[in-house]
């Protein structure tokens, strides 16, 4: 284990992601996009948030690049919020966090919703850092490499 | 992709983990812990947050079981905060956050920090959920299923 040292926030990816995703919102906003959720209306439904705050969270989502806008998909003049590029690799997080919550905070016969692999039907597989050999890596097995 | 619809937030795993970890000081401090930082003061140093905050933030991660407290291992009077069992399963979350900031929010050739193997030296692989192929599991390729 390393021993207690200042982080260089500058230099940390954990700390950039935080300050762009570090928010309750926004990842509700990021898994319902995820969901196929689109329009404005339909977030706020779904997340039953205020209107000022849904829009200052998705103009930073879009700032951010994680969200674009388009014109709706059935032609109407509905402006919709779809994920970048950018935005569809925060997946692995999306999943990190449902693993986690399905994990540690159910009951053991707690009903939950599932995130299916339809290729196949079965729930995603657990998803971690592998080491060499395919096997879960430890976090004590990892050390974070300074910038000097 | 499914079409837009209500989640049900009260059955839905990343809506129970973002209440509990989905908040930057949180994250910041649970990256910390992982990183070996232990005592309050540490933390209060390297995230520059004010004592209310941090004291707040503590003992919510104490009291959803992220992180637990123990004696000082150098037999001061010290408190310190070590992650639990539960605690430690964050770390494909942490490090999700770390890889999508590596490859989203610096710039080429911009130097940030690295979580290395120990055991290669190496950079920790692309962590992503995988299919049965062992391929990238692309998030069309998955939906939510809800409950009933």
């Amino acid at each position: 284990m390393p021993s207690p040292a200042d982080h260089n926030e500058k230099h940390c990816p954990v700390a950039r992601s935080v300050d762009v995703v570090g928010d309750r919102w926004a990842l509700l906003i990021v898994r319902d996009a995820f969901d196929g959720i689109r329009r404005f209306g339909d977030f706020q439904r779904n997340l039953s948030v205020s209107k000022n705050i849904l829009a200052d969270r998705l103009r930073k989502l879009v700032d951010a690049n994680i969200l674009e806008t388009q014109a709706a998909s059935d032609g109407t003049s509905y402006q919709e919020y779809v994920l970048t590029e950018a935005g569809l690799r925060l997946f692995p997080l999306v999943v990190a966090l449902r693993q986690w919550g399905e994990a540690h905070l159910f009951k053991r016969g707690e009903k939950h919703s599932v995130l299916i692999d339809m290729e196949t039907g079965k729930p995603v597989a657990y998803m971690a850092p592998l080491s060499r050999d395919g096997t879960y890596l430890e976090p004590v097995r990892t050390l974070v490499r300074k910038v000097k």
